[in-house]
C-alpha cells in the first residue's frame, strides 16, 4: 500500500464522514496525482490516525470519505530543531529532512552569522506535509515563527537540554551526555554557515541547559550537521528502536 | 584561516616548488575567487598534507609556491558508499554529504528499481573535489564505476563487512553489531527511492557479509538514509573521537 497516494489534511476523519477538499488540494489530486471517482487515498491529519478514503469527484472537486482506520494515531518524541536559515535549496532540505527524522517543532533562529534574515514559515509548513506524506509520519512538524537567537534561548523551557552542535570546540559526543538525556525531550542547535560568534559560543557555554556536542572532525554544512544530529539522538534517545510502518504487510 | 582559500590540486606539493595550475583552476582561482599577486592559499593534494602556498600571477596563469606545511597527511577510515543513483540534485547531494562524512570510496549500482541509469561519475569527482576542500578533509573519496548490485557483491571483499540499510525489514540498529564491526572497515549500501527489490533483499539477506540494519520507524529518502547511516557509523566505529581542525587556532 505504499504506491498509494498519502495525502495530509486539515479537517476530522471519522467512519464514513465525507470530507471535501479546498481547491488546491482537490486539484493537486484530481490533476497531478490523476487519481479518479473510486481511488483508495491514504489519510492522516495528526490527531485521528491514519486512515484508507474512498475518493469521489463531484464537480471537479475531490471528497475523501473514511472507509477504515488503518493505524491509531501516534506521535514522535518531542525534539525540537532550532536552525539558522542558509540559503533557499539548504534551507528546504533541512526542514524536509528534519521532517522526515521525526522533529516536532522548527524553529528558525537569526543568529548573527545568519545570511538570510527573510524566513518563510509557510513555505516551511508546505516542505513539512510533503515530507511527512512520504516518511509516513502521522503528525506534522510545528514550525514556529522565527526568533534571535537571545529571545529563543530566554523562551527556551530550561528544564529541557538543548544540544548545541559546536564545531569551534573540543567538545564531547552526543553519547556522553546518555545521563542528561534520557528525559526523551530535546532541542537541537544548529548555526548557519560559519557557526556561532564568538559571543554567541560564549552565551550558549555559559548556559546550564545547553550542552555542547561534537559532530567528528571534519566541519559540516548546516543542513549534514542538521541531519547527522538528528540522527544520533533519535538512534540513542528517540524512537528509532521501534520499526517501521510497512502498509505492504497490510 | 578558515576564510583562507583551500584548493585541492593534482600535482606534487612540496616546500618552494611552484606549481603551475592548469587552465581551468587558474581561472577558478584569479576570476571566480579574485584572488590576486601575493595571496595566500591552503592547498592539499590527498598525498602530501596541507601546505601554506602563496600565489604568483604569471599572465593569467596561477601559480601556486608551498611556504609552509601545515598538517601532515592524514586519511579517514576505509569507508566505502555503495549507492543507487536517483534524481540528478539528490545524487549530487548524496556525493557531497559523503565526502563531508568522511568516506574513502563511492560506488554507484544500479539496482532493479534505481530510476537512473545514467551515471556521471565526472561530474560526482567535481563535486567531491569541492566538498572536501570546504569540510577540511585532507583525501578524496575514490568515486568507482557504476556495477550492477549482483556484480558489485559479487567484487565485494567477503572479509569486510557490508551494512544493508533495510527498510522493509524488522532489522536491529546498526549499535547492535559492534562486536562485527570493529574492524574499521566497512561498506553502507543505500537503495534507491522504493527500496531494493524482493528478489535483491533475499539475494542480500542470504549473504554472510552483509549486514542488514534499520534506520528507524519512518521512511527515509535515499540521501537521507545515506547520511543517517554514515552518521552512526563514523560516531561508533569511525573518527568521530578526534578533533576537528581549527585553522583559526594555528
Amino acid at each position: 500500500m505504499s504506491h498509494i497516494a498519502r495525502v495530509f489534511i486539515e479537517q476530522p476523519l471519522r467512519l464514513d464522514h465525507p470530507v471535501v477538499l479546498p481547491e488546491g488540494q482537490s486539484k493537486y489530486l484530481l490533476r497531478v496525482m490523476r487519481l479518479t471517482d473510486g481511488a483508495l487515498v491514504r489519510v492522516f491529519n495528526g490527531q485521528d490516525g491514519e486512515w484508507a478514503c474512498s475518493l469521489s469527484v463531484d464537480r471537479k472537486v475531490a471528497v475523501l470519505t473514511p472507509t477504515k482506520n488503518l493505524r491509531p494515531q501516534e506521535n514522535g518524541p518531542e525534539l525540537t530543531l532550532l536552525f539558522a536559515p542558509v540559503k533557499k535549496a539548504r534551507t528546504d532540505f533541512i526542514v524536509e529532512k528534519a521532517t522526515e527524522l521525526g522533529v516536532s517543532d522548527i524553529r528558525p533562529i537569526l543568529t548573527d552569522y545568519t545570511q538570510s534574515q527573510r524566513v518563510r514559515t509557510d513555505r516551511m509548513r508546505l516542505l513539512a506535509i510533503e515530507a511527512a506524506e512520504q516518511t509516513e509520519r502521522m503528525d506534522l512538524p510545528d514550525i514556529q515563527e522565527a526568533l534571535s537567537l537571545p529571545r529563543a534561548l530566554a523562551e527556551w523551557d530550561k528544564t529541557i537540554p538543548l544540544i548545541f552542535c559546536d564545531e569551534g570546540g573540543r567538545s564531547a559526543p552526543l553519547a556522553d551526555f546518555a545521563n542528561q538525556l534520557t528525559g526523551k525531550t530535546a532541542g537541537i542547535l544548529i548555526g548557519p554557515e560559519g557557526g556561532f560568534s564568538p559571543k554567541e559560543r560564549d552565551m550558549l557555554h555559559a548556559l546550564d541547559f545547553v550542552i555542547p556536542i561534537t559532530l567528528g572532525p571534519r566541519i559540516l554544512r548546516a543542513e549534514t550537521a542538521v541531519v547527522s544530529a538528528l540522527t544520533l539522538w533519535q538512534s540513542l534517545f528517540g524512537d528509532w528502536q521501534k520499526a517501521p510502518y510497512l502498509p505492504e504487510a497490510e
